[in-house]
């Protein structure tokens, strides 16, 4: 039986394969992203900064299309494949690379996420927009304020359609002697918009 | 074309008919609402508290199975209805109903969403996990201080699996003359579990 067989995106962060170095978008904040990307059967999606992979594996199990995975880091690029395989899917590539020089020889795709960003983020973010399709999603999560800046920039001086910017701020419950106390995270922005 | 033909959740909240007097679940805690019920193609479910039926609809969206409405509310029996409609989707039934008179009658199922309860609080809860099927899942959306703590109670007597408590704020971007603001919106506490 496959690790994950509902039809809904959210699989529970301890789940995942993960090592202390390399990041991991947190559950809710990825069932987030992944509906923003309003994904559809058959779909081709781009995942810029992978981390763990838990990105990369939601695309592949609520498009069953073909998923490009990037990251910089080696140790990323290898839990991501450590990840696909446990959730018994199959991305397209895992590329270990910059995107700004991953991202030209790949094809235009319906969906894009950038989970991280590094060197020009305004350029970078025009660039992944250049491999959008038309009517197609991307999504920037972000935890710097300078990202959201240039993003909110970039999604702005292109144009696009149907711009949303969530602030999304989780707490959980942890239980102690006394009680139930809520434990806050820390605030992350989503941006998500519509190439034209 | 359907309205709504992405595998994901989370319909923006502008594509629902609403009326002034019958709330909605918003789009970011609906998603996050829907994606906690880990539904599976098949699974039926009851929406307890339905209001403007956008949970109902991605219910019967996201399974295809039977799903329940139920709402106190005549007006909100008739916008559930009508959103339903719009969409393209069938609810095995929209009851008028306080939810401790309709649940009895209703079949065991595999996804509870309790949306708005009213009276007594923890004995809608026992009742509506009384309806869940084993490995079934319930998720309780609330605003309230008394409901959350009602519900926490319940929840944590009846020994139920994968208790995850989540508080969510939410923040959305407005265009003002001078740049870009966040208007913050008010928290929701989101209970979900596992019945073992």
């Amino acid at each position: 039986m496959p690790l994950w067989d509902y039809h809904t995106p959210g699989i529970p962060d301890e789940l995942f394969e993960r090592i202390e170095e390399v990041p991991i978008t947190k559950e809710d904040i990825r069932a987030l992203a992944i509906c923003k990307l309003r994904l559809k059967e058959g779909n081709s999606a781009i995942d810029i900064g992978c981390g763990s992979g838990s990105i990369t594996v939601e695309l592949c199990l609520q498009t069953m299309g073909n998923v490009y995975a990037i990251d910089f880091d080696k140790k990323a690029v290898e839990l991501t494949k450590k990840n696909l395989q446990k959730f018994g899917v199959k991305a397209e590539e895992v590329i270990q690379a910059k995107a700004q020089d991953a991202l030209p020889r790949l094809p235009k795709v319906d969906a894009i996420m950038v989970g991280g960003t590094w060197g020009d983020t305004k350029q970078l973010i025009e660039l992944a927009i250049g491999k959008l399709k038309n009517g197609g999603r991307i999504v920037i999560d972000t935890i710097l304020i300078e990202t959201m800046y240039q993003a909110l920039t970039a999604v702005n001086e292109l144009e696009l359609n149907e711009i949303d910017i969530t602030q999304v701020t989780i707490s959980k419950a942890r239980k102690v002697t006394t009680g139930t106390m809520m434990l806050a995270r820390n605030p992350v922005m989503i941006i998500s918009a519509t190439k034209a």
